[in-house]
């Protein structure tokens, strides 16, 4: 038996996220302060990771929450050079690893179905593949806003063998964190692949949902992975 | 008598805001199209200009309504590829008009103070200023959100000249659009340059205040125009 379909998560597993993440509030907090924001760099990134922690990734207002929080009034121009500074910075590393298209045209060649399941807004992760240049190598794209429903909860993981017409035993979940691609993959049936990448490396399993079946250092070590077991169901 | 403050408006004065705003809209709609929106490019573009005529430009979701009118449901491949070509070109083309640095680089070191009166949101407007790299260039920037007045009304610019402690009959605008940035400055007593430059180049005067005390077709042509003035008033 072989494995048909093959389905990755986006953030730390197809790009480097975590760099990218914090890379952006580094460089927009320095041109906040080359535009008139005074405050120690180190307190200021403290600062703005509380705030997007507290109105969470997709909140549109962090700096001016930042602003608030070290007793500024609004300011649009600091605020403006943070955001001109925080794009620029995510859209040059919106680039895939080095090892992502090599590794996602082999498997297309070798017949293998491919999809991505991801947590997010729809119109915002596919905004994400485009600019990787990722938009037309999957199969199927599943996006939780879309299906209501999100990783590690297994509607979503059916979801996606559904719409590739692919039963769990036949599919594999490739992602970076336990608590989510693995937990919810697991649940669901479908083999899973850990990718030791991006912040959530250390984390440590809480139940044996979050143990994965195999744990992989770069993305194109899934091809050992895929001989292993296309070799013990033979 | 010499000239104390001069006043620019930003968008077809010191960039070149129609081309970025057509190329934009164009390349946002050929990635459309490219991501599968079914749709001839010419009734594309209309269709969309339609959208922002209707919606105002700062609207967030032309593309969301864009497909609505064409009918497709909400599809956020689509929209994704739409807003990514998007910011991109806009970014691209978010470079001032090859006289504008030399020439406010010139009026600074003359001892002109320098100021922007635009109309928009300050952010939104900071940020052009931003990516412009003309920042630092300006003594004064108002913006209409900031002052609850825009462009032609004269408070906006009563604003401005008392910012920089100057009274109208010292102070110059210089503008593209005579319904705005010409009406205004001359109710507010001030005396106006009309820049030839952008959509509204052929726009006619409806009153007298609509009719510019100069024109000119570069930037750097206001030597000319402060020679005039300065001489004028000996």
């Amino acid at each position: 038996m072989k494995i048909k379909a093959i389905f990755f998560d986006i953030d730390d597993t197809l790009y480097d996220s975590s760099l990218q993440s914090d890379l952006a509030r580094r460089n927009a907090l320095r041109a906040m302060i080359e535009a008139g924001l005074d405050i120690d760099e180190e307190a200021g990134i403290a600062a703005l990771q509380n705030t997007v922690q507290k109105f969470g990734s997709n909140y549109e207002y962090h700096f001016n929450e930042l602003l608030k929080k070290v007793g500024y009034d609004s300011n649009p121009r600091i605020i403006a050079a943070g955001i001109v500074a925080y794009h620029t910075t995510k859209i040059a590393h919106l680039v895939p690893y080095p090892d992502t298209i090599p590794t996602l045209l082999k498997l297309r060649d070798w017949g293998y179905n491919l999809g991505v399941i991801t947590d997010g807004r729809a119109v915002k992760q596919w905004e994400k593949l485009i600019r990787l240049g990722l938009q037309h190598f999957f199969d199927t794209v599943i996006i939780s806003e879309e299906v209501k429903s999100q990783k590690p909860y297994t509607a979503i993981f059916k979801q996606a063998l559904k719409q590739v017409k692919c039963s769990a035993k036949d599919a594999l979940m490739v992602g970076d964190r336990i608590d989510k691609d693995i937990s919810g993959a697991k649940k669901a049936g479908i083999a899973t692949v850990q990718i030791l990448r991006g912040k959530y490396i250390n984390q440590c399993p809480k139940d044996s949902y979050e143990e994965p079946d195999y744990v992989i250092q770069n993305l194109k070590d899934i091809f050992y992975v895929l001989k292993i077991i296309e070799k013990k169901n033979k």
